[in-house]
């Protein structure tokens, strides 16, 4: 089968304390892969640069973030479901608790999704010539878009992690941008109004009564993945973010029941879906699982063990006997000693039955640099990937 | 502590005769910071390229030489201490000796420096609208910055290498060139006028009776290193062109008392200051010996390997337990048996008690191809140490 499943472990690699996560982990059919296959190291954006979880994506599919990163904000909002039009300016949004002009809390008490749903529900308007849409996705988070002519994303946000918490004003951080912020400080100051005097918020301790916006970023369609690879892709991801990234690229996502995007995903699930559209019409499927880097951020080392045992146990099986070439590896390392992404590469193994192989028996940090692929960067992972399945076009001739 | 040393052992890589200094070395302390800590191949400038000690460490430290090289001569002159302004052209320069239109020393008998000092003295003088700087350092060695309107450093030396001898005059290499080649020529026949006369050329058999001129380059100020990089940076290095460098980039640069920035250095003083830098208030300090590369331009093998000791027992235990991260690696090789710099890489290892590790146990040119950070350009160096220091931006969010 001339096809490639990739999955992406978010947040990988670890530093030793004085084990790894992964050299602590029991993890035997990724050992059994590592043995059967090839590994390496992989510098997800270059070596040593910590990498934000997009532009690593970005870049190991194969879109340069020099290039093609347009800012958090459209790829979280197309993850939402948003159709997105050239030229919208799209923010991460999240619901706060403002109370003299001071955020008191930047998650509103972190208020339940259903109560969030019902808010949002209020906040698609017009402001001006623009129209602003609004979508909320779990608890305080979701999306600003802004529609309309004349737009431009280099303003500031408004989320202010100053100390003091004073509520920030959107500025312009160049000119042509003045009317877009004027938009987005009209915006904010209509929607307080609405979410002060909104029945959901009655009684709240802590009400939502302000959408903070970070992350700003205008939409512009870039050359879709097929295009460019001329291989048919699909997504399995929980997070909104890789589900946006899927679709900027032009990739399907298969949207699994189960699929939350944080430790307590229905792995199985994820892993049979994959299969299923490996099985299918898709070339390369793209699995992205999440609850390593949430365990990393958290400083949580037996957490992050404890998924890397669970992806061990209830994917790597399903996967590995679907007749495609796979492909593990992860978007960047977030040491547990750091609670933060890191600039360390993660390990990579390729495995398929005809593959070269390397006399590496172990997936973690430490084997894998002494791997037959060596250590190699994120743009490398398509190049791989057309090479492995022999979908590559001749460079000459 | 979230502070970094780098090491750079200035010509450290060589070739096996059977083994190379490194191999021969007794350096415990550099093998025991290897087996702690993770170690690689770093090249310099880029894979087999053959580096100036100039260009491979802006490379190491961040500054691409293709767009920041300035020529030798600028950065000799600032590592002279003398304060550049924007447009100034300035030379390495050497007395020699003239006899008939010939160059019979080009190093005037090697003058000692109290004698080219005084006659140093007299050579800073103004031709038409141009003032010129003439400043010595070690025995014949010197540095002329000429400062004026509509400067060229495109012009040929006078330092001729050709067997013939010749004293050439200056010539310029682009049209705009033609009055700076002129100054350099009305300079070099006064000059030559008033040190055939000086008293200090009495009775020499072989009389400091002209200047010579190379490496001439044009001094632009360059973004500094804590601008580019966020980190305090200090410099200890006794010879000219290291403290060039790091005044180049905005460094400060530490003068201590015994560092010749030859083999007889007080490496022990330098290791002490560097300690005393980073325990204040610096985040890096960039500590250069050349003592290796003088040996291996000699083809000296013992005392190359005699000066690896030195630093061993002198330098690697007090940097070791400063606290700070240690990087130690070289700026190029400079093999014994070819007198000269060489493209291949030198070894690295990056040491502190919480990073990865490898199973490399010896710092030497075979061991380290072996250690876990693979083969590395001097472009990773400053990433590196970012991320070693928990001081990098993150790429994206």
């Amino acid at each position: 089968m001339k096809k490639a499943i990739l999955l992406i472990i978010d947040g990988l690699g670890d530093l030793p304390t004085p084990k790894t996560p992964l050299q602590a982990a029991k993890i035997p059919n990724l050992h059994k892969l590592a043995t059967d296959g090839v590994t390496g190291m992989l510098a997800p954006v270059s070596r040593f640069v910590v990498p934000g979880s997009d532009t690593s994506h970005l870049n190991i599919l194969g879109y340069d973030p020099e290039v093609y990163y347009p800012g958090r904000g459209p790829l979280e909002a197309l993850g939402l479901g948003i159709t997105l039009q050239e030229g919208d300016v799209a923010f991460r949004a999240n619901f706060a608790t403002v109370k003299d002009g001071k955020i008191i809390d930047r998650r509103a008490g972190r208020i339940d999704t259903a109560t969030a749903t019902k808010l949002a529900e209020r906040l698609s308007i017009r402001v001006d010539h623009v129209q602003a849409i609004f979508r909320n996705s779990v608890e305080h988070r979701g999306v600003l878009v802004l529609r309309g002519p004349g737009l431009s994303h280099l303003v500031s946000g408004t989320d202010s992690h100053s100390p003091s918490g004073e509520l920030e004003p959107c500025t312009a951080l160049a000119p042509e941008a003045e009317k877009t912020a004027d938009i987005v400080n009209k915006y904010t100051e209509f929607i307080s109004g609405l979410l002060s005097s909104a029945p959901e918020n009655k009684g709240r301790e802590k009400p939502a009564n302000i959408v903070l916006l970070r992350g700003a970023g205008t939409y512009a369609k870039v050359p879709g993945f097929s295009e460019r690879f001329a291989l048919k892709a699909a997504c399995v991801a929980g997070g909104a973010l890789y589900r946006g990234i899927a679709r900027y690229l032009g990739m399907d996502v298969f949207v699994v029941p189960g699929a939350t995007g944080t430790k307590d995903t229905d792995l199985k699930a994820k892993a049979n879906a994959a299969v299923k559209a490996i099985e299918g019409e898709y070339d390369l499927v793209f699995v992205h699982v999440k609850g390593c880097d949430n365990a990393g951020h958290d400083g949580d080392f037996t957490a992050k063990k404890a998924f890397l045992e669970r992806i061990d146990k209830e994917m790597i099986p399903i996967l590995s006997k679907s007749g495609a070439s796979l492909i593990v590896t992860g978007d960047h390392s977030t040491p547990c000693s750091r609670k933060a992404h890191s600039g360390h590469e993660v390990p990579i193994l390729v495995y398929n039955d005809i593959e070269r192989r390397d006399d590496v028996g172990r997936f973690d940090e430490i084997a894998c640099p002494h791997g037959g692929l060596g250590h190699i960067d994120g743009k490398d992972i398509i190049p791989l990937i057309l090479n492995l399945i022999e979908k590559a076009e001749k460079y000459g001739s």
